[in-house]
């Protein structure tokens, strides 16, 4: 192994080909909702792939394992964390599979070339009320919170930088459904696929993941519910597979 | 019993109060959505309700044995289908809580005052492309076709019907769920809480239950999936509930 680990960074095993995540407890560790866009997510064969906003790198490590697609792109405003996704990109051999780039997401447009993603994945801040942070510049507010971007950013950004035709994959949160649809719909990623997480069968959906195409016709399909735990702590046969995990 | 019969018309029984209802298969039996759409609709104590389009009134009839309601009204377009769900009324000696008014919706806000429910329910037809149909005028297609009404113009009716703060309940399509949320939104009934209906736990979803509110909020529910079969041909237990039936 070519890597060292830092302080505080701890190595995670992915599951999937032998891969390995560096992970820092102290900045952000990747939830669940990475691993299910990435599962949500469809990358064809030879379709490149930008991933906004990427954090540890989770989301191109795991589809440069599950898919067929040429080239994978991370977008990582904050520099150490952006560091940190290279080494692992850098851990498991990937360097001719996958970039990390470190840079703003609103000015990401200005970063690539327009037109030239088949596929943006994104897993973006879920909360827009900062007030009362008490610390906005640390990492894992800056994860959880629209400080450094809110979703219109997400969405304008990602039209611009979708060939025609391309879909962009986005998890987050039910509650903010409307305005969700809304801001696509504004810059004509035009929702077609949705898939609800319902921790439990008799419980509320608590992450929704779409898919939304360039100037894409109305039409939506609504996937079969994804179900979490099928009892107190015991995962779903489903939730088991997406991991990797033998049961 | 005061109520005859017609021919081609037959009695079923609701499972709820010893309510029976009228149909005639000629027109148009009242299925599965408008029995989940009376579950999901939520009617308190002393609210009246306005059921657009009612058909045989089974939403009216169902509303008024599961919630406290103060009265019930049912619009039909159709005078035959009308004096049918009026007959069903007087079959459960429900004149004194339920109406049904035989006319248009698309001047549902000249036949009632405005802002005078507390809810309004609508299991509207799902259908938008009616070129090719055999027979336009046809119970069936009216029912199942947007001939004499579009979405729109329940949302726009049914805005001006609500009292403020008052709620619209529809069961729809999810393929359409895009055009549905954007026309609410349109005319102010914000959505507010969805429910999708899985046939089964691995299958899309075919049926999508939502409230909107007069001038709601931006935030949304997403209530626990609605599965209908959990083997073929045998009804989950919420189901059973749902229908009355004795397990």
């Amino acid at each position: 192994m070519m890597v060292e680990l830092q302080q505080g960074e701890r190595l995670d095993d992915l599951q999937r080909n032998g891969y390995h995540i560096i992970q820092n407890p102290e900045y952000f560790c990747f939830g669940m909702d990475a691993v299910l866009l990435s599962d949500f997510a469809r990358v064809k064969k030879g379709e490149n792939v930008l991933d906004l906003g990427t954090g540890t790198g989770i989301i191109p490590i795991l589809l440069e394992a599950k898919t067929e697609g040429s080239h994978f792109t991370g977008l990582e405003i904050q520099q150490s964390v952006a560091k940190m996704a290279a080494r692992s990109v850098v851990l498991n051999h990937l360097e001719d599979k996958i970039s990390i780039v470190q840079g703003d997401l609103k000015e990401a447009s200005s970063l690539f070339d327009k037109a030239s993603f088949s596929v943006i994945t994104c897993n973006p801040p879920y909360m827009n009320q900062n007030h009362g942070l008490q610390n906005p510049n640390a990492p894992k507010a800056i994860a959880r919170h629209e400080i450094l971007c809110t979703f219109e950013d997400v969405a304008k950004e990602a039209y611009k930088l979708l060939k025609p035709g391309g879909r962009i994959y986005i998890v987050h949160r039910p509650r903010r459904l409307m305005h969700l649809l809304t801001v696509l719909r504004k810059y004509r990623l035009e929702p077609k696929r949705l898939r609800y997480v319902y921790p439990f069968v008799q419980e509320e959906a608590n992450m929704v993941l779409i898919e939304a195409a360039r100037d894409g016709g109305e039409l939506m399909r609504i996937d079969p519910p994804l179900i979490v735990y099928r009892s107190q702590g015991v995962y779903t046969k489903e939730i088991m597979q997406i991991y990797g995990y033998q049961e």
